[in-house]
């Protein structure tokens, strides 16, 4: 029986070369979810292919700047001239929906997301080590050096947020690091400050009922 | 990867008839889990068949009550005459060996041992409905009326002490809330306050073994 019908905010966050996007997907792969994915707003230009509410909400500038000053992003950030960010609303109906909504973003956004909402789920995935996020970031190679040693310091600076966040998982299997988001995820629905309303609405009902 | 060494100390509880044996019997059928049932302590007489050390720890009332004066009971309580309780150094050692301690106890005892051990996992076994419990106690039949009335007083007080518990989990189908306990389980010793320490200790390990 499930007495918590609104859906978790799932922030999937860590250091880049994690393999958040691999965990994500995996995490989407397993049965008997409603999992949504919530899709960021950038101001950015769509790449060929991309298209408009699928990839990315495409935006104007001014568009994006009025919906920060109408405080309607869970989170934002500008990179190489071009904001990306989180829109609240959709977010919101998606909970109340009773859906699960993921977000994967870098490790800034959701230090901003957890002052918009305390309430979300916030999971720092980690590299089984040090080595293997390195490995990983230069096997990508299309990178030049000066990029790479930017993303292995912005790593090392990140690798030490874990404590802020409420469960580490290490992704050293994909699979498990997936099936453990799904342990997590049935644990904090059933979290006394989720479902007690939800189990004193069901003794209620009963009553009423007369029993 | 597990970063967490350490096990956990479970406590299972909730109203009388509510089912908690069951529950903790299927999740002991469980596989792939390190669990040990915590051994009660008790000043009545062992019956016919039970066996110290397996079915109860069976001492003196002198004995009982000095673990009472020495603290070394997690919790403990008296019914027609006498002691029941949880001894400490049991537990405190199967948990640094990193077994998951099972505690299956009354609702009295069970905000003890939430003094005791703050740390520990509490879990309130609900029942779907009141109807559901009442039924389940009526269909016991070894009691007479005026047991049976206190045995629901009881529960009728014990339904709304969830809120004091962690989690809530609803007895409606018993293996499906022994999985949700599994789930709680992996979920707490991922959770950051369990594992940073382990998180930390594996970065620190790699720099020593010179990355």
């Amino acid at each position: 029986m499930k007495l918590n019908q609104r859906g978790l905010l799932i922030v999937i966050s860590g250091p880049s070369g994690v393999g958040k996007g691999t965990v994500r997907k995996a995490l989407f792969e397993e049965q008997g979810h409603d999992f949504v994915y919530s899709i960021s707003m950038t101001t950015r230009k769509p790449r060929v292919g991309e298209v408009d509410g699928i990839d990315y909400y495409f935006v104007s500038r001014e568009e994006f700047e009025k919906r920060i000053k109408d405080d309607a992003l869970l989170e934002y950030a500008e990179f190489v001239g071009h904001y990306y960010g989180t829109p609240k609303d959709k977010v919101e109906r998606y909970l109340s929906e009773g859906k699960e909504v993921v977000l994967e973003i870098e490790v800034e956004g959701a230090l901003q997301v957890r002052e918009a909402m305390p309430d979300a789920v916030f999971l720092f995935i980690g590299p089984p080590s040090r080595r293997a996020l390195y490995t990983r970031l230069l096997s990508r190679g299309s990178e030049d050096s000066s990029t790479l040693k930017q993303r292995m310091d912005k790593a090392e600076r990140e690798f030490l947020l874990a404590h802020k966040y409420d469960y580490i998982i290490i992704n050293d299997d994909v699979r498990n690091a997936a099936d453990r988001i799904i342990a997590i995820i049935r644990a904090e629905h059933a979290k006394t400050e989720r479902s007690i309303h939800g189990y004193l609405d069901m003794l209620e009902a009963e009553e009423k009922n007369g029993k």
